[in-house]
């Protein structure tokens, strides 16, 4: 019996770290574009990191995966084809089939090596892989989106990892404008969009990234995830045109579980809060 | 200038960590209670700690303080008087005296060295503290709360330390039986209840006892605060008798300023979430 140990991400745009009690390295892959690495923990279960970054543990990833996919979901009227681009721990791609109107998915994640790790080391997310409605490419997701035909999709999540490294070219308007290409006049556009407390600079960014792109309304959601820097994260909606008003009818009935995601929690994350929305300038 | 230095938590009871990058040691007593240390960081302002236990920092603590205050004041009908178990920061203290309709507030702490190093390291928390209002008091809060005159008192918080040590003695039957009968009949008491994400066993423990002591309605509020364990914390709200319906248009009316609190985000932070609820047994 190896002596846990501590180990610590030290986030170095927020000067601030996490860290979890380690029993042992599980596995390790260098992959042509990142170093993945699986550990065991104490309290957490499994967790992933991709060059040295926390990317998801078994028990608190559902915070993440949910509030990725249902508010866009339930926000849509009528949600039937969704691409994901990243996403390559298929927990997202879970959360999505889950809606029964949902057509098909498309998960577009350049690296293999995440996938594969996700199914030897996180099974449960890749619950739905095999799901008849489930594409999984491994391909670049700039390229994919550029020769998306246009107007023909409903929903594009963006579940990447920190706009640095291979995740880079996620966060500006040429990439953006790929998304609003591809999306029909009602589409979503859902980003992950780092901690509100700390990175309010990048979504103003990335809402400018988006603007430029022709996206005129955004809705920036915080909730709760221990993993990431602060513990707490964002992603950010952004559409052509219109609100961000959702179908809570829909989500008080929806007949799927979740931890984490109700209607209530949903429009709990679209309070405005004073010291965010001064930021951002709303 | 000194090379900033990464500091951290390990939280043994949740096998994870917090950390910050540290510039300096600003200060640093031994009261006949605990040790106290400020340091000062490159991010977060002012650190304190308590026996190596992360408390404040200046950029985050408006979330906890604004949180222990405005959903309890605004849940009771006309709070007039307020007791404050622990505190002694002052930032809780701040934010009750922002209500015009408080007509006194006791600040209660065992330990006067952590208001004077608060005065000395976050002043902006002791703004009130020479409120008429205002009274601080350097003494045992559980003979306080024995002491208190029965029906005397609308609010009591309990803004203690970790359930170790010095505030060990705040988490028990004895010590919300003393609450119980000071609180008026429609009064309330509060009491940070640590992570509704690995310690809801601590929560359900903490009403268990509340109930004991005559309580018998409960309402935890989840809330983002990043310099305690997994970033996500909660406080729970306990009651004679009645609901958690808050005065949802005088939240709307307030004259005070806050930062995270609105009447929407209490609203918010009243959705019951699956996974908590089911632990809770709600």
């Amino acid at each position: 019996m190896t002596q846990p140990t501590w180990m610590y991400e030290n986030f170095e745009p927020a000067g601030s770290a996490i860290g979890y009690r380690i029993t042992r390295k599980l596995d390790e892959v260098q992959s042509p574009f990142q170093k993945i690495e699986i550990f065991e923990s104490t309290d957490w279960g499994n967790v992933m990191l991709i060059d040295g970054a926390m990317m998801l543990t078994t028990r608190d990833n559902f915070l993440y995966h949910e509030m990725m996919s249902h508010p866009a979901l339930f926000t849509h009227g009528d949600p039937r084809r969704v691409v994901i681009i990243g996403g390559g721990d298929c927990g997202t791609l879970r959360e999505v089939l889950k809606h029964p109107g949902v057509e098909s998915a498309t998960q577009c994640d350049i690296d293999e090596q995440v996938t594969r790790m996700a199914e030897k080391w996180f099974p449960e997310l890749c619950d739905s892989n095999n799901d008849a409605r489930a594409e999984l490419l491994f391909d670049d997701g700039i390229a994919y989106m550029a020769n998306c035909p246009a107007g023909s999709v409903d929903i594009v999540i963006v579940d990447s990892t920190d706009p640095v490294g291979p995740a880079e070219g996620l966060f500006n308007k040429a990439f953006y404008a790929s998304c609003f290409r591809a999306l029909k006049d009602d589409g979503i556009l859902v980003q992950q969009s780092e901690s509100p407390l700390v990175l309010l600079e990048l979504i103003k960014e990335m809402r400018g990234e988006m603007g430029k792109a022709g996206f005129t309304t955004f809705k920036t959601l915080p909730f709760p995830q221990p993993c990431y820097p602060t513990g707490w994260w964002s992603c950010t909606l952004a559409r052509k045109s219109g609100g961000f008003d959702y179908r809570a009818v829909d989500a008080r009935a929806k007949t799927f579980k979740t931890k984490y995601y109700t209607a209530d929690v949903h429009q709990g994350a679209m309070a405005s809060i004073p010291f965010v929305a001064e930021a951002l300038g709303e």
